[in-house]
């Protein structure tokens, strides 16, 4: 059975610049590390992602589109298909006391995050400091190598593997997770864990807003999710019966 | 039709204490405004309560037993039954420093923080403040005039006064719950604005808690209670329907 639209995948895969072949995203722990990428607080295995449902560039899930489960494919993706142009406007000059204002002394080469946007540091100059707010990757063509390692078949597997990409939550088990579908709605009770989230109650919903979203996309016949967090009244014990 | 135990009420209430006639807590909007108290941040009517389900002091809640709907009654409560006596040792002497450390400057009369205790300052004397960490009414005998204003007998009514008393958020519209008990199994499902919480998913896990607590205790019959987070698919605009 070959990749097509809308169905649920795993991919592994490592991005690198064309003309560099720097390392710039991958699931493989090896090379994450060989790359001076790792970090420990993520798991690296084969990402579960909707085909068309824009968790990769739309370039890629359009080329995995026709593989095999197991097979690989190398991938270009032009600087226009990936993240953009670079825009030379965004290359901005800032005063230096901006900087000493908040106690920071820029560097070039130094990241910075200004009004949500990332910025890194090209030159300092006496009192100006040029900062380029661009894409990093920019400008720039990319080459995958991308494996689709599985093709997910199963209704509730699809269900989970958007849970797994939507909530992270090293807490959460998903092997936990109960799902029920009746009717056209799926009930989805995650592992009691996530209810003692110390995140807050609006970003736990903004992230079952994207798993709903790519369940009623992509699966078909499903038009309501619920989630169902369940309080039930524990048996009493002998004690608590003999006081009565 | 008279108050029992396990009765969801609402009641209004004020309380002195008795040897002075200080109002120290009331549900009376103006009481509490001569009295000093008033909380623009609080709502002031009847708060419903569980009779027996420690919402309120224990004796309150024995002392409305009998009562009918609209009665009132004049309970006195001994500090044995409210907050309990002063112990001498709950009065520490704090050196000066400690405050200074914090940029505080004690006087008598100021209340203050220490490792979640709420203290009060008694005297400042030289290098040293002497703090009472007894609770303010602690060794008062208390007198409660209390109204039952109503003896709540449906039970989704039941469940909506619990959600009032413990899931306090103003911007969610309690009118706007949708509640479905079937087979013992009260299923929930709360204003949409409920989703939109600040805060944590713990804390509101509590306030769930408490609510599922006092439900299976108290409503005959219930022995779960399920919140329940729709998402459901909008019906697709006319230009989505077009591209298909």
């Amino acid at each position: 059975m070959a990749v097509d639209n809308g169905d649920f995948v795993r991919v592994n895969f490592t991005g690198k610049v064309k003309e560099t072949d720097e390392v710039f995203d991958t699931t493989y722990d090896e090379i994450a590390q060989e790359a001076g990428l790792f970090d420990e607080n993520k798991t690296y295995k084969p990402i579960p992602i909707v085909v068309g449902g824009n968790h990769l560039l739309p370039a890629i899930e359009e080329a995995i589109i026709g593989l095999e489960e197991g097979e690989t494919k190398h991938i270009e993706v032009d600087s226009d298909n990936a993240f953009g142009p670079r825009d030379p406007k965004m290359v901005q000059l800032v005063p230096m006391k901006e900087f000493k204002k908040q106690g920071m002394t820029p560097f070039p080469g130094m990241r910075i995050q200004s009004e949500g946007s990332n910025g890194k540091i090209l030159t300092v100059n006496g009192g100006r400091v040029k900062v380029d707010f661009n894409h990093e990757l920019a400008g720039k063509d990319l080459v995958y190598d991308v494996e689709v390692t599985e093709i997910i078949a199963d209704e509730e597997d699809k269900i989970k593997s958007m849970i797994e990409l939507h909530y992270a939550n090293p807490n959460v088990d998903i092997d936990k997770t109960e799902i029920d579908i009746v009717d056209g709605v799926a009930n989805i009770k995650l592992d009691e864990m996530a209810k003692f989230d110390q995140k807050s109650y609006m970003d736990v919903t903004f992230a079952r807003f994207r798993i709903a979203k790519d369940i009623w996309d992509n699966v078909e016949g499903i038009t309501k999710v619920n989630f169902v967090d369940e309080f039930e009244k524990k048996e009493e014990s002998d004690d608590e019966v003999e006081e009565e």
